[in-house]
């Protein structure tokens, strides 16, 4: 049995997120159709490094499966392309061996959040960043942002309908710079508890307009409490870069896009 | 009487182009609809920077009109974005005296053209980029657009249906630089002809491809034949950057987005 590993891009602005739901299409779906459709089985179950919720994006998704045909490598990349959706794309594929698991072997992602911060908005960008008309203090953002740096209980920061085992993670790395208006907010992490980028940044948000103390991310990881973030960022900011298996990010040959 | 100037950013995707037309949806009658009925005029006609094709975008067209009416500059920036669709908005607005003419007032135009250049393409920038799969050899385009550069007659790489005086444009400056797999081809010049900056770019992409010689474009400005350029780059990955009106780039108050 082989175990196949898939690099895929995708715009979430139409999918009901990664996942497989009963009543709206998601990307999962779509890939797993493809591949059956391909390797003319009648079922194909692909596994993925992590859910993304309805709308978020990625340039770098990873996702398996396993097969007993001898398909070249090339007929999943860039094989697969033509019967996939113009929204989703493979820009990669790797034999693993079969203890393999995406999302366990795992060991950093970096998600990034994008916010055009001027008080015309954006047309270009509005499904790929949330767009902030008021003016937000990008450096007391900044300085907040670092309090996540390391090991902590982001209790506070997770999405409602989450049940893990502990809500300790740890960030590695939080990077936030401009483009002019647009604001990119990365963060590097062993793994990420559901919808707690998006709360982060909103967090962060309220932060730079005002709203919440400049201390307030630092104190919600001293003293988890729901209640105290700001209001959850939109999900068509948010984009999973790319997640790394030991050797490096896995980004696209050819490098990736902007 | 007034006369007001707007600047505009556009997703030219769904559109038929910049220019009015009697049986598709134009981006001008989109912004005259909107002005009309903020103004509570019959028809308010807008003039712009020149045209941009069907499909192509804008992070920086202008566009003025003239009015009585005595509302404030903010009543149309950021006051008209509620009235149009979200691939339109109003990204400043500026009051110009009575000679002002967007198009014949400008002194120069920056053009930026995208190519996703991997095998596996993009789904993220899908309508912003031309996916190009086959490997380009950018140091070879880059010497080979420096010939752009000057004043030359550019001819041969005028589209169809265009009707101009002279062909004769200068070109200040061209840039062609890599962001990863994205690669940016920026046009700086007093004026373009229709259809091209596509021209020159399907045509860097055909000596990039080794389909046509380093040499090409040089020997198209020394001797014009439209038969010698490479095809026409498809229109979603062209963008009006900005237009300079003798004071620098008209950009957004906050900054430009990527």
């Amino acid at each position: 049995m082989r175990t196949i590993a898939l690099l895929l891009e995708y715009d979430g602005t139409r999918y009901a997120g990664w996942q497989a739901q009963a009543n709206a299409l998601a990307i999962q779906s779509v890939v797993e159709r493809a591949l059956a459709k391909l390797l003319g089985e009648k079922k194909i179950r692909v596994k993925g490094s992590g859910r993304t919720d309805s709308g978020v994006h990625a340039e770098g998704q990873v996702c398996s499966f396993t097969t007993n045909k001898n398909l070249p490598l090339s007929a999943f990349f860039p094989g697969l392309n033509p019967h996939l959706p113009a929204e989703i794309r493979v820009l990669d594929a790797q034999e693993k061996d079969e203890n393999f698991d995406p999302q366990r072997s795992a060991i950093r992602k970096r998600y990034t959040y994008r916010i055009v911060n001027r008080q015309g908005g954006t047309a270009l960008l509005r499904a790929r960043a949330w767009q902030v008309y008021a003016p937000l203090d990008w450096e007391k953002m900044a300085r907040a942002a670092e309090a996540f740096v390391g090991e902590h209980d982001f209790a506070a920061f997770q999405g409602p309908r989450a049940s893990v085992k502990t809500t300790v993670r740890r960030i590695e790395e939080v990077d936030v710079h401009p483009h002019g208006a647009l604001h990119l907010l990365s963060f590097t992490g062993s793994g990420f508890l559901r919808g707690q980028v998006r709360s982060m940044v909103g967090t962060l948000v309220a932060v730079g307009k005002g709203d919440l103390p400049e201390d307030r991310p630092a104190a919600l990881l001293e003293k988890p409490d729901r209640k105290g973030v700001g209001p959850t960022a939109p999900a068509c900011g948010l984009t999973l870069d790319w997640v790394d298996y030991g050797e490096g990010p896995w980004i696209a040959p050819g490098g990736r896009i902007f």
